[in-house]
Parts: C-alpha cells; sequence; structure tokens
C-alpha cells in the first residue's frame, strides 16, 4: 500500500520505517477509561505509545477519531505499518471486526474493523481484549514457548483466552475464553452479566469492592481500617490492596478469599483443558502479586496429580504494555495468515 | 498385515472381510463391570458386538486376556481389522497408550496398547472413554456436521471431551476434558478426586445417591418413597429415577435439582469455550432425559446472548453404542492419520 508522506511526517517517522513496508504493526488498547496505541517490532518490542481519554458520551465514530488521532500520534507516517489490531473488552466477532456488545463503552453490534480501516487506509484487525492478549502472551510473553496455554486476567471485569494443542480457540461465535463467566458458585453471587456464580462476581475489581463494603456493613470495627485508607472516596478494590498492604486484617482476609476463589476457578479449567501454564495478569493481580502463588498452591494442593505435574503459573512478563503488545501482534499475524479471522 | 486364518474363523468371519483390509476396526469400552467390543465400519455402522464382565481382581493382564478374548469373538479373523481402539474410563496418556490411572479398574500405569497389541498383533489406540465417544460423536453422531462442540456423559461418574475449532482437544499430558472435575460450587462437596465442589459431586450418579441418602436422613418421612423404591437394595442413583417416574416428590426434586447443577456447569463451559453444541449422555442422562431440556433451558436463560444464540443441546444419538463406536473411530483415525495420538 503505498502514500504520499509530506516531508516533516517522513522525518518524525524515520525509525519506524520498515524495509519491506510491513515490518511494524501498531496495536489498540480501547478501554472504557482510556485509549492507547503502539508501534510493536516483529519481536514485541514498543518503539512507541500514544494514549488519550476514551469519550464514552461520544459514542463510537467520536472512538474511530480518537484512535486515528492517537495511531497517528504515535505512527505519523502509516506506510511503514502493516495493519492495526484494536483489542476491545467485549464480545468481538473478529471474522469480521464487529464489536457486538462492549458493556463499559455502551456499544451493541459496531463494525469497528471497517470504520477504523476506512479511516486510516490500512487492514485493521480487532478482538476482545484478553484475547488479544493471550495471542501476544504467546508470542512474546511467558506463553512463548508452549502450545497449551489458559490467559486470566483479573481487571475491574475477568477476561480470558485459551490456547490448545498450538491453537487459540474462537468457539463458533469468536466470543470462546470468557472464562470471568465460567462457573465457580453455582447460585452464587449475582454477576454484571445477569447470571449468578460467575468467576467475575467473586474475583473481578468491582466483586472485590462488593464484597469489601458488604464486609464492612457486616463488621464496622472490623472495617474502619478499610475505610481510613478509602478516606473520602469509595471503597475500591485497590483501596482494599492499599489497606491489606498496611497491614488491615479484613482486608487482608478479602484477598485471601479472592485468592482461594481464584485458585478454585482455575483448577477446574485446568481439569477441563489440561493447560501447560497458566499466566496471570489485570490489574487485581498486578497490585496483589501473591496472588500468582497463591492460584500457583491451590493447583499443587488441588488438581488431579497428571494435571498438576509439570503446570506452572506465572505473570505476563508483558506488563503493562500487554495490551498494545496483544493486539499489535494480532495484527501482525493478519499480515502473515492474510485472514482477520482470531482463530 | 497378512495372517494365516483356519478355515473355520474365515467362514465366520467372512461378512467383516473388507476390500483393501482395513475397511473395518474394532471398539472396545473398557469399564468397572464389563467389557465391550464391536467391530464397526467406515460409517459408524455397529457389525457385530461382544461383551463380558470385567475381572477387576484379575488385574490388567487378565484384562488385556478379556479383551483379546472379546476382539477375537466379535471378529474372529482379525485380517479384516485395521486396528482396534480402547476407551478406558480414566486418564489416559493417549500418545503412548498407557493408563496412567483407571480408579474404577485399579490401575496406574499400566501400558496397555503395547500390551494389546503383543496379544493382537494388529495396532492399538487407547484413550479416556469420554474422549473416545467425543470423537465418534464428532465423526458419526450429533458433532458430525460442527467443529465446536462440547460432550458431557453424566454416569455413575462425569466424564466430557471438547472439540474447538475442528480440533480435539488433548491438553498438555492428553488428559483434557475431565469436565467433572471442573468447578461447579467453590469449596462444596466432597469429590471422589479428593477436592471440594466437582461438576462430578453433584450430578454424578454416585453423588446422586449420596444427595438422597442425605436428603432422605434429614426428612425420613418425605424419603420414604425413594426407600420403598429401594426396596431391600441400596438407594442409586437409578433408585431415584425410578421413584421420580413413581411420582415420588423428593426423588422429583433432587433430580431437577441435578439439572440446575448440570446446567450451571454447562453455562460455565459455554462462556468459556463457545460451542456450537452441548452432547449429553452417559446412564443419568439416558434415565432422566428431560435431563437435556433442563440444561438446554438453563442455556438460553443464563448464557450470554451470543453464546446462547444459535447453541443447541442434544443427545448423542450413538445410544449404548457410543463406547464402541468411539472407541473405534478413534482407531479408524489411527489408520487415516498414522498416529496413537488424541490431539
Amino acid at each position: 500500500m503505498q502514500r504520499t508522506a509530506n516531508h516533516a511526517d517522513s522525518l518524525k517517522s524515520e525509525e519506524f520505517v520498515a524495509p519491506k513496508g510491513n515490518e511494524l504493526t501498531v496495536g489498540v488498547d480501547l478501554g472504557g477509561t482510556k485509549i492507547q496505541a503502539a508501534v510493536v517490532d516483529r519481536a514485541g518490542g514498543v518503539l512507541a505509545t500514544h494514549r488519550t481519554e476514551t469519550d464514552v458520551q461520544g459514542g463510537p465514530s467520536k472512538a474511530v477519531d480518537d484512535i486515528a488521532r492517537c495511531v497517528h500520534a504515535c505512527a505519523p507516517d502509516l506506510s511503514g505499518i502493516g495493519a492495526v489490531g484494536v483489542g476491545v473488552a467485549g464480545q468481538v466477532d473478529a471474522a469480521t471486526g464487529t464489536v457486538r456488545s462492549a458493556p463499559n463503552l455502551g456499544w451493541r453490534d459496531f463494525p469497528l474493523a471497517d470504520r477504523l480501516e476506512a479511516a486510516l487506509g490500512i487492514p485493521v484487525v480487532v478482538e476482545n481484549d484478553v484475547r488479544a492478549i493471550t495471542w501476544g502472551v504467546w508470542r512474546h510473553g511467558a506463553g512463548r514457548d508452549i502450545d497449551d496455554l489458559i490467559v486470566l486476567f483479573v481487571g475491574t471485569g475477568v477476561g480470558g483466552g485459551i490456547v490448545s494443542g498450538g491453537q487459540l480457540l474462537t468457539g463458533d461465535r469468536g466470543v470462546a475464553g470468557e472464562l470471568g463467566h465460567a462457573t465457580l458458585v453455582a447460585d452464587g453471587r449475582l454477576c454484571t452479566c445477569g447470571r449468578r456464580g460467575c468467576v467475575e462476581a467473586y474475583t473481578g475489581g468491582w466483586a472485590i469492592a462488593a464484597r469489601a463494603r458488604e464486609a464492612i456493613e457486616a463488621d464496622p470495627d472490623a472495617g474502619q481500617g478499610i475505610l481510613d485508607a478509602a478516606g473520602k472516596g469509595d471503597v475500591t478494590a485497590v483501596v482494599v490492596s492499599q489497606a491489606a498492604a498496611d497491614g488491615d486484617r479484613l482486608a487482608a482476609k478479602l484477598l485471601e478469599e479472592t485468592g482461594r476463589y481464584l485458585g478454585a476457578a482455575v483448577v477446574g479449567l485446568v481439569h477441563a483443558l489440561n493447560p501447560r501454564r497458566i499466566v496471570l495478569g489485570g490489574g487485581v493481580v498486578d497490585g496483589n502479586p501473591f496472588l500468582v502463588d497463591a492460584v500457583a498452591s491451590a493447583v499443587k494442593a488441588d488438581a488431579i496429580p497428571i494435571f498438576a505435574d509439570r503446570l506452572d503459573v506465572t505473570g505476563s512478563q508483558l506488563g503493562s504494555q500487554a495490551g498494545v503488545i496483544g493486539s499489535a501482534s494480532l495484527a501482525r499475524r493478519r499480515l502473515e495468515e492474510g485472514s482477520r479471522e482470531g482463530g
């Protein structure tokens, strides 16, 4: 694809111009609070990055403009960029690049890939954010040497991705990997999806906050430390982590319970899928790194031996760049395989 | 492979002699109570079958003899048989044909494929029984037109198999699909695997019996109908089904709960794997066919719409022959692909 670049842009983007015209891809992480874009090389290295706030009120058309601006800001000359990948928190039809449902953004059935291709003039792939991360972890992160991998990202919500037998599983509609809505407690706590007992309803950031508020209401004296940590703000998962770090017992108990819930969820997934490695990430895990060990201990203690023997549990090794690296590596796959399809 | 067949055997087996020498395969279903073998054609049709009781006390060597006798009884002339497939309830290393652990048989680390090949002189593949059934369902049963399939067999125990993106998932050690030990209730009922809260600990035949006994103890009056149905025998899942069929309210309630537990388990699996179809089978489902509808209703009511929209829930269409047809179709794959591997 040839484009006319003006001289200033050519200068600014000099470092990104690749010999074959598609050595680099751009990854975009589209969330409910921010849009981040990054130029990523073949090895998963981030060369430039740009971020902006998400204007949820502006709707999907405004988001397309903002994403395009974000892409141009970190890659002024697109002639060195082969494709753009976008990860979105929600259900995505990867074959068409349509966002089926993104509750944080308030979107339904929006053809994001088509609109963004029209705006940028280069190929665009769209995937669920954690499926994109899973691809990035498999290509460039903690899963790069293995073919059977489960990625579980625990942030405000909980998302996942599954690589089995060297394939990123997509399922019938391209939405496989919603591990946050696997069953943890039949008829248990109400989830944002409307169902009861999902993994997310116990371990997601919003659920940790809800469990904390309930515990404080049940025992205000025990809850004072968390309330102090919150100050004038709300009780959130971040506040609970801070209180625990400051030695608060209720907060520590809530996080220990979170570890046991995550462990039980992971053991169930291990029995279903027999992975070689579990990769954990997301804000809740990054803020409470002991959760990785808690899950590893649960697997060793509770999983059937042949499933546990050589399984390991680790962080993603991609840090806060996991989203953009994952999306960029999906765009790379598009170039290599010539298909938008996630599977 | 050439063999000298005596005249009598040639006559008896005339109907099985295939033009190319491997048109037929034999499937064996090896369980804790019976060994069943069947000659199966390319279309999944059963041409002959033979069964014998399992001599658990005799150990694995006796079982090899009994399986070989069973195979010869239904296929007297093996020259028309390309390979034998064996399905075993337990963890199997399909790549080597070693039974890692089969609690019903009391086996650990037994090289069944090697021993049976030595006894029969033709290739043998060994797989977990429900993984073999899954392959059979995919090739010849309710899953034959689709590429994303979950098979869940609920008998005394609960087993499963997953086809995703046109691949039978095996996982890292060849034991993926232990859906009976997916998590249903974190910290819930104790399972035979030693862990708490597995799907099997609520829905397996032994668990239905245990739940019935607890309910009878808690309310002996309400439990009288089930005790009457049991007569002088034990309270089993079959007894509960009989009592429910005779109008007993406690039995009906226990089975209705079983349906809700199965539904919650399946909805979780649906979110993790996004299958096109769920295929249910096994003694508990065959004895209580309304469970198929109960699970279908749970999926429609509780699964996220894009996961539920075109998902269906059905029986296996292979009836009581599911085990032997599945094992025989795995043997067929061995012939076609030249590998023992299950994946």
